[in-house]
């Protein structure tokens, strides 16, 4: 291979610049692919194309590589997918931050086998997801497309993401990127991209593990890495993060690819580069393999770095070998083409639709609800707010639908109103009440009118998402509909936006009850909500099934189980109030407030009651490298099948360094009939309780630890203690992410 | 000396476990005092004695442990003082943070020399003081006590502040404390004690430098260590922080102090110890020598940790050594008794007066003034709010009146209605319109009435500060001046307490132009403030001088010169906005609301206006241990003599970190009469762009920097480039923490 050849490989061509009018621009096809290239960007979904045509596009283009480049070498197609394809026609499930909240990895795991299925369809090997960071900073945009505020939670369903994804073999799945490597949700201020400040241990023991856990158990195949620098050294040229930690002590041996633009940033942000050669030769020579979304820092200006001697040609050999190892694992070598004709047939499958729906259904999360006011049994509502009838405000970023108007791209979405609307005996009156952002309050009048002849009230409210791609200016302009979530929509204030909360209140000062519904992928701060509505349920972004979902749930056709991934703060003021924080700080509040949170991590309540018991550990005490078996019953004790998460945290009581109070250590969620008890164990590993010593080695403590089983973060109801006999340093084979979980039904 | 008695070294006994009205209460002494005693603590302030009891007490005790224990060893007594000593009758200064915007060390010194007089006529040897806590997150109710948020100005007042209390020599001067050992401006929520999270290199290039200047510039003799934990480290217990970068890197060679109950803290906050033994063989170990503010798990706990071999007897001799070290060097051991007859003598002074009316005068910092409204040239002011005639609101935290309800210690201070009402011809109208934090706005009406009826409107706002030590329950109770600012009143919102804000806007309502007078130790979000009103005048928290500081300003005897030591942010969730964030924080803004702050760093107006000229570097070029001279000429083009601030920033233009947009380097603040130019030459090293590399060597780096002047961190005047002709890593004899200044007229 020639050197530029080579660079080549490092690069991508976006599907903007080599599609016009749904075909191949072979003109400009030839100039990007001369030498042959690394990846294909977005061709279904910058290119806006059906599923056919993606399919034949992106054959088109390997065609072209193999039969017009030299080498003949196909490329990776890869795409954005998050809680669906970020494409047409695709299945638009729950956002990450409600998935999360379903705490059912194995369906989270169905949900991306899903999303493998119309991938693969499209000849696409590669996508550019799950996002691991731990959100710690709920000010930030992208917090939706998290799983929250835990380390365990995040690994756990990361996991669960890159298996679907991936699935069982390399040659057959998608080559999932654990992305953003590493911190993204807890930089400063909130907000994108900015810097990332943190301690070493805080660094490893909450950024770090879920990646450490997906790589070492899910065999993730790429990495991408994070915009902001930690403590000053970009993520995208850190050679002790991308190399010595990624590749030395995780062992990846994938790819890794860059955030969107972000070698550039090296010169435009951090200011670490003055030139296109600098930067990429500090990205390479750090261990970022592959430049996204198109070749513009990599290229040309590897081969200039070479030639003049600042880049070695054998660390440019070291990042290609890795991409022909990732096109040789996914047969990208053997035949990259894919049967257009067919590809259609896999998306709107009826699969795809029963699985969105299962998804979207445990994904609710029931706050309050006080004097069982739900399930209702009424004969009729007032339906209101911004939330209940636009599709597109069911619909997380990185949504494709979710990004242009309804005349633009019709999306799949049943809304609330409309799935309510379908069922029978149910008497709806809508009122939109007001917009998302917009000041008006024209609208309350007639709300309230609808409200007060109604039995019940039922107001969506919450925030909107997803930038509206077809017509960015024009969205700013009419201020009706701004997104205050999703990417590079950070927020000073979690309230709901615009006169969200002031409809609310009207709606609660009629004699009506009132069930407020959160449509958002915002953590709001609800306190007020919380206090004076009756009923309040946290539906998030719940996807093309989510109006039928949330029927379902007001209506008692699906008993409600999820619970919060992030604990809901009082106000942005009050950040952070993350469950596991440590003492001097969870203890701590303010003037005018404590450090509670709203609603607590973990918290979700259900249309019937479960009762715990006998929770026992199998050893009182263990050595640090044995297992330990923590058994607890839980018992249907209601009259509804439901389901119920049982919670396993760890405390350590007397450790040599400040821990925090709590750290979840492990979870299931269990579907009971009414009067049907199961035990639920959890094998542990004392490895689970290991933290970095002073000289930043993991280790397990003797000592003294408490194993307590919650019903959220702050509703512990039992816990038991144990010893470590003894400390010691965990060699990586024996280090355990996740407890073994067995339910026996009793 | 026994282990009892090397034990007692390194403890302390309080006022109130001694002192019984006003006498030495002999059976107690003689039980805390049995085996001698390192400290005694708070004798005067906590006593609340007359300067003359307070140093005859103190000299019965010294005389007691002279005569009556078997070693004959005085003690170190020790008080706080911050704004001044904290105790009956003493002179009460400018809070820190007014003290920050005078932007003149030279002034503080004077400040701190007139504290140490206080001090030694008690017999005092050694203060609490200053506060060297970087305010990073402004929600923290101590950033009053601190100097601001940069390490540069908060090093360059913090050892002019050690200069003026200890002294020329050591034996007559009092030994400062650097405080909180280290990063309490930064910890998580911006709570008390909190644990910090912060990345090695921020940790040392903002938090620890301040540390590090006053050790080896001004030869502090005390650090206390902060509460919090360190990334898992409580600073207690970190033989890290408290050994190997404080004493191996820094050269300290003076006590560790504790700060009060820290050392019980690692059992009842951090866990890290369950019992008293073991938390203090962590604590001594660490390098923690004095436990304050009584002997409680020091003492017979270190005998016990010796005799059973948990503790070496070499480590508690290394700690005794070095109290008795301190005793020592202030002459303790040879007379440590005062003349007590002559104590009162040191208050009261007319010099101590005179430096503070100077120090409050210099702490004004004007931030708006439309049109020329100040100075005022009206026939009648209305004066408003509750901040305008009440004393104790004029005075800071660890200020002794501030603490007692009038009827119980009557303050020195003068408000400024009181200073306005005794000017000549001027027609002075007050109305409260309401208290500080209370919710009714009942005097709304009479104030808008009084305003209506003024020229101008003076309104006076702000925040309380400090806890009523009388009665902290009824205090809480009645809710209407309720502290939001100062130690353990943290907060989530920084606007004005209670209703002031809405007073402010019905007063901007009348047809009377309001200048808005914040009076408050918190840096307040003053968005709408700052847009409406059309003068508005921070005076912090500016002691007994204060209100006819205050009334200089307005009149015009005066021309103020303070300029912010902190940037006002616009709300609370826009935190940080301090000015020397990395260019991908501080570019980056949110949905609603941009990353600027209302008002910068720096900012602060005069009377007059100033010119610049003819920025000149003497050398493009420079070797990293060279030095280089940047000078500029600044004239007075106004019609008034004034005080302008001459700010001195660096920007490294190409550097191999992400690294702030700039950083004050050197500063100077000049008096300049009508047509009058100086020339102001900052003499800088490169060892003052240094920043730490890879592997955490401070290094300076070759490549191209910036030098800059400015008006503020916003406001730019001219600036020039600099070349560093290769890179070093500086030896710590090489290294400069602040430029040499020299000001010439012209």
């Amino acid at each position: 291979m020639t050197v530029e050849e080579k660079a080549a490989q490092l690069g991508s061509v976006n599907a903007d610049r080599v599609i016009e009018d749904g075909e191949v621009d072979r003109e400009a096809a030839a100039e990007w692919l001369e030498h042959g290239i690394g990846h294909l960007t977005r061709i279904g979904g910058e290119g806006s194309l059906s599923p056919a045509d993606a399919a034949r596009v992106t054959n088109d283009l390997q065609d072209l590589l193999e039969e017009e480049t030299r080498l003949g070498l196909p490329a990776i197609p890869h795409e954005e997918c998050l809680s669906g394809y970020m494409g047409p026609e695709a299945t638009t499930f729950p956002q990450m931050i409600g998935m999360a909240s379903t705490w059912n990895p194995e369906l989270l795991e169905d949900v991306t086998e899903t999303i493998r299925g119309e991938l693969q369809a499209l000849g696409t090997t590669h996508a550019l997801s799950p996002v691991l960071d731990v959100a710690r900073d709920l000010r930030w945009g992208r917090v939706e497309e998290t799983f929250g505020e835990d380390p365990l939670l995040v690994a756990s369903m990361a996991c669960a993401y890159v298996s679907g994804l991936q699935g069982e073999g390399r040659s057959d799945g998608i080559s999932a990127t654990l992305k953003h490597f590493v911190g993204h949700g807890a930089t400063d201020g909130g907000k994108n991209r900015s810097s990332l400040n943190v301690g070493p241990r805080e660094l490893r023991e909450v950024h770090l593990f879920p990646y450490e856990a997906a790589i070492s158990e899910a065999n993730a195949e790429s990495v991408m890495n994070a915009y902001h620098d930690i403590d000053g050294i970009p993520c995208a040229s850190s050679e002790w993060l991308l190399t010595d930690v990624l590749r030395g002590e995780f062992g990846f041996d994938g790819t890794v690819v860059s955030d969107y633009y972000s070698v550039r940033h090296l010169v435009t942000e951090h200011g670490t580069a003055n030139t296109k050669p600098e930067a990429a030769t500090q990205a390479l020579e750090a261990g970022l393999d592959v430049e996204l979304p198109y070749t513009d820092y990599y290229g040309e200006f590897l081969v200039e770095a070479v030639e003049n001697g600042d880049l070695s040609e054998a660390t440019l050999d070291e990042s290609v070998r890795r991409v022909l190892r990732e096109k040789a694992r996914k047969g990208v070598l053997d035949d990259p083409t894919v049967d257009a004709e067919a590809a259609a047939d896999a998306f709107h499958t009826d699969e795809a639709a029963e699985v969105n729906r299962k998804a979207a259904c445990q994904s609710m999360t029931l706050l309050k609800n006080e004097d069982d006011l739900l399930p209702l049994d009424v004969d009729s509502v007032a339906v209101v707010g911004p939330k209940a009838d636009a599709k597109k405000e069911l619909l997380g970023d990185y949504a494709y639908a979710a990004h242009y108007p309804e005349e633009e791209y019709e999306s799949d979405a049943t809304t609330p109103l409309s799935a309510l609307e379908s069922r029978d005996g149910l008497d709806v009156h809508y009122e939109e009440g007001c917009t998302i952002s917009g000041p008006s309050t024209e609208g309350f009048d007639s709300a309230v009118d609808a409200a007060s002849d109604a039995d019940v009230t039922l107001a969506f409210v919450g925030a909107r998402s997803a930038v509206d791609f077809s017509d960015v200016d024009a969205e700013k302009e009419n201020k009706l509909s701004v997104p205050t979530s999703g990417e590079g929509c950070d927020v000073t204030d979690l309230g709901l936006p615009g006169v969200q909360e002031e409809l609310v209140d009207q709606l609660l000062e009629t004699d009506t009850p009132v069930v407020v519904v959160v449509v958002s992928g915002k953590p709001h701060s609800i306190e007020e909500i919380a206090e004076e509505a009756p009923a309040v349920l946290y539906a998030w972004l719940p996807g093309d099934e989510g109006g039928p979902a949330i029927a379902d749930v007001l209506l008692g056709e699906h008993n409600p189980g999820g619970r919060l991934p992030v604990s809901l703060p009082k106000s942005v003021g009050q950040l952070p109030v993350y469950y596991n924080r440590k003492a001097n700080t969870a203890n701590k509040g303010y003037v005018y407030t404590d450090s509670e949170p709203v609603y607590p991590f973990g918290h979700g309540l259900s249309y019937t009651e479960f009762e715990y018991a006998d929770l026992e550990l199998s050893e009182e005490s263990v050595p640090p490298l044995g297992t330990l078996t923590a058994s607890v019953t839980v018992t249907n004790t209601g009259e509804r099948a439901g389901s119920e998460v049982v919670q396993l945290y760890t405390h350590a009581a007397n450790p040599s360094q400040a821990r925090p109070v709590q750290e979840l250590t492990g979870f299931e969620r269990l579907s009971l009939d009414p009067g049907e008890s199961a035990r639920v164990s959890f094998e542990l590993s004392p490895t689970q309780l290991a933290f970095h010593d002073e000289s930043m080695d993991l280790a397990v403590e003797e000592g003294p630890y408490e194993v307590r089983i919650g019903r959220s973060a702050s509703d512990i109801v039992a816990s038991e203690e144990l010893e470590v006999s003894a400390s010691k340093v965990v060699p990586k084979t024996a280090r355990r992410y996740f407890a073994e979980t067995t339910v026996e039904s009793e």
